[in-house]
């Protein structure tokens, strides 16, 4: 049974895991990742982190996830805002020169949905298109088993699609990008603007206020899922996935939202699209397992 | 060298011709396809089409291009409006049947895609976004030459893009769906709405009076180009092309709207994506070749 060396490295923390090919962690270690602290920094400790690793010498080869886009080709990243200083890094090559074996890089969002695809709610898919709602809003590719980069690492960088380009520019993003407009950072932000004789902590509660009937938290949750519904209705029209695997932190409240995202995404699809399944994430640790799994997608 | 035998089946006509795995067509057969007339008129006509092609028994394989979704699983038609009861009709299996070699088939838009990603302008791209502009608006996704049909077959049918929900619902497409804002027939329509004192004979004639300083058409060309620099932004987030290839009749006009569609896709991209080359489709026959070569881009 083959095995690989899956590296999940985050602007504040690092894992570093053993995983089989059927997506099994065998042993994994975790730590600070000192992201900020600029490349020597990072990469030796991640490198001492690897060698904890019970018989990381078997291991076939190396993948990593990294917290933005990644030029597959070269194995570096595009641009790295919670990483400092490695834009351009030869991420690859530097952990492939170490360890003598091949090494492969791409997002966070992208291996979490490749692990999706291969081990998780995806499994047997052809195409399969991974959302993740939780601050922000994520998503990847995954075709055939191996993640749609695309040219500048952007495939599946769905944040800013437009919902509705006369929104109200908020941010670098898009006027009227869907991030702005319903991941659970702005869903919060919209209910703090109107709802002022309520504790607003996450979108959780507006999910909880809209339930108990609150016309305000439920305008703004109707306006939140017709524009993720739109949303995935349009990801459909550029490549009709076989699956949607939906995860980040919004799916806690899942029963309260993607029921009518659901229905919105009906009401703006031809009806030959209305069967295509919207499935809830299944894997605990997507990032670890998906980095490891990497290498795989690649031949390796 | 290899050579197969391509079929371009519209409702109206139909081409038949043996094609070296080159995208070289080395003969061809052209004629009414009997679209309303029903599978076995057509059938019959299309397999004497094929014993007219010179060497036809050498060929590897067969490809056809569809008016239509097609499930390319099952080598059927998902939907078949302009070739009557086609249906879910065993395409593929019909022809394999006949002919003593496997069959392929794809929508039209699909295997024109595929053509120019193969041997086209997308030539040796990874990721090839095609869109065709003319009476409607298609396309097709192309990855490491291989068309990404999806679930249903719709994977590049991006007419029901939305662009603005609160737009005139005047079709079974949505409210606001680019093809209903931006495709040569609405552009035309939309200016034989408010410009009753010119004539207007298709989208050609509404550029040429925006070019000649006419502010109702050259208000309808400004916001034509905004929704398709929209639905290009919005195609990249989903899957960041390494090539836009833009195919069918308007390209005719491509001075004079293609320079104000890219100000407007960078505008709504981030500045990562702005190098996105967007390219006119370089084959005068992409539906036959991109046929022909069906069959190879699934291993054969």
């Amino acid at each position: 049974m083959k095995t690989y060396i899956g590296i999940d490295l985050g602007g504040t923390n690092v894992r570093v895991a053993k995983v089989t090919e059927f997506g099994e962690v065998l042993s994994q270690v975790k730590g600070p990742s000192y992201g900020m602290e600029g490349p020597t920094k990072v990469m030796s400790n991640l490198k001492e982190m690897v060698r904890e690793i019970p018989g990381w010498k078997d291991c076939s080869a190396i993948g990593v996830g990294v917290p933005g886009p990644v030029d597959k080709k070269s194995g570096s990243m595009v641009l790295s805002t919670n990483l400092k200083g490695f834009t351009g890094y030869p991420f690859a090559d530097e952990l492939s020169k170490e360890f003598g074996m091949p090494a492969f890089v791409d997002n966070d969002a992208n291996v979490a949905g490749l692990a999706e695809a291969l081990v998780g709610a995806g499994k047997d898919k052809g195409v399969v298109y991974y959302v993740t709602i939780s601050t922000g809003i994520g998503g990847a590719l995954i075709v055939d088993g191996k993640t749609v980069c695309g040219r500048h690492g952007f495939g599946g960088e769905i944040a800013n699609i437009i919902i509705d380009r006369n929104r109200k520019k908020i941010n670098n993003l898009n006027a009227g990008a869907v991030e702005n407009e319903a991941s659970g950072t702005h869903i919060t932000r919209k209910a703090k603007e109107v709802i002022k004789d309520k504790e607003i902590l996450h979108a959780g509660s507006v999910f909880d206020l809209a339930d108990a009937g609150d016309e305000r938290a439920i305008k703004i949750v109707d306006e939140a899922t017709r524009d993720l519904g739109q949303m995935f209705a349009t990801i459909a029209c550029v490549c009709d996935p076989d699956i949607f695997v939906i995860g980040g932190g919004m799916t806690k409240s899942a029963d309260k939202f993607l029921p009518a995202v659901i229905e919105n995404y009906k009401s703006m699809s031809h009806t030959a699209l209305h069967n295509t399944p919207f499935v809830i994430a299944t894997l605990d640790e997507p990032g670890i397992i998906g980095a490891a799994m990497l290498p795989m997608s690649e031949g390796i």
